[in-house]
């Protein structure tokens, strides 16, 4: 077999770009995760902030997720519109990315897909706080669906740097938002999407949680 | 703020090479981990395969890492003349590379380092064997050190592609190897080890387990 240069290991190069966000998911070819792999969620009840980042509308998140029992520090979740995962074909009116970080600094995001139908009260009282550095009281949790199951793989950020330590949690129930709420959110940004990636020999998994989630 | 341009993507570029194994370790800037993160492991008792890679000597696992409460497969494992990573300045003889995939992909890697000293019963049966197709009997679980406890970080392989989604557990207790073992292990390779990278911002953490291992 060649034998590796350990010599001029200045030649070696790094390989990258392979595991890139967003992708299309597909509920047929996922692949069941068949140990207990929950979502825990303790996020405090309060928007930290709220602002424009020049990629999307951002707020401050303070608390913790528990993800396949590791803990990761909740920073920010910021909007896409539209959403960037699409799932069985479908795309989505928006997404909204739980940015999460663990101790060891890997990235995990959540994320959450929004089709039009009735109209998120959650998602009224941020948008009559755009921009605000207060902290606002908001129940997020309730924004969510009532089983934490999701769609799990390994990619990437959605902006630069694209960074691939990304650990992405896609919840496979979406969630609605109204067309004036949605309209409301598209005047400040109507296209900060992501061009789907290619999957390349990543494998998508899924976990069924059957516990409801209990809103705080 | 600047906007991002979502209308042209492809001039966005991907961010890669700050992460990279192998690192020097150094005890007291380690972060403790401060929730129960133990490594259990369930190898099987065989060896399916012993050969030369052309980067080192490499020997085929079977069976389970639970590294953190999530599941592993063994895929194999490898060696290093001298050592890669440094423990508080100090190099190894030789370091041990165990090599396992997570369902998601996720390779993660538990690094066994070996200084000299007493020689260890294991490796005889592997420096009897190579190179060897078939299996063989040899209690890998008798290799290790009697308390699992270890350093993690997010890193890299250390040979090319040299690719980031790696997760490294540095057992930060040394066994040993005699001087024999190891001139026989160098009459393969010596120097088939990476020079050590830049840590940048990453957290290495440590994790004190408190229980001993129970050899197969």
């Amino acid at each position: 077999m060649p034998y590796l240069n350990y010599r001029d290991q200045s030649s070696w190069t790094i390989e990258a770009g392979q595991m890139q966000s967003p992708i299309a998911l597909t509920s047929a070819t996922a692949e069941s995760i068949d140990y207990n792999a929950p979502i825990k969620l303790a996020y405090d009840s309060t928007v930290t902030y709220i602002t424009d980042t020049g990629r999307g509308l951002e707020f401050g998140l303070h608390g913790t997720a528990w993800l396949n029992h590791r803990p990761s520090l909740a920073e920010q979740c910021h909007i896409h519109t539209p959403g960037e995962h699409t799932l069985d074909g479908q795309a989505f009116a928006s997404e909204l990315h739980f940015v999460h970080q663990a101790t060891n600094g890997r990235l995990a995001v959540i994320g959450l897909l929004l089709k039009l139908g009735d109209p998120a009260p959650v998602l009224e009282t941020l948008l009559a706080n755009i921009p605000s550095q207060q902290s606002i009281k908001i129940n997020l949790m309730a924004l969510l669906p009532s089983r934490l199951s999701y769609f799990h793989y390994l990619g990437s950020l959605t902006t630069p740097p694209l960074s691939e330590n990304v650990e992405w949690y896609i919840l496979d129930t979406p969630i609605t938002l109204s067309q004036d709420q949605l309209n409301r959110f598209t005047s400040f940004y109507s296209g900060n999407n992501r061009t789907l990636q290619p999957i390349n020999d990543r494998t998508v998994e899924h976990f069924a949680c059957h516990r409801l989630t209990v809103a705080n």
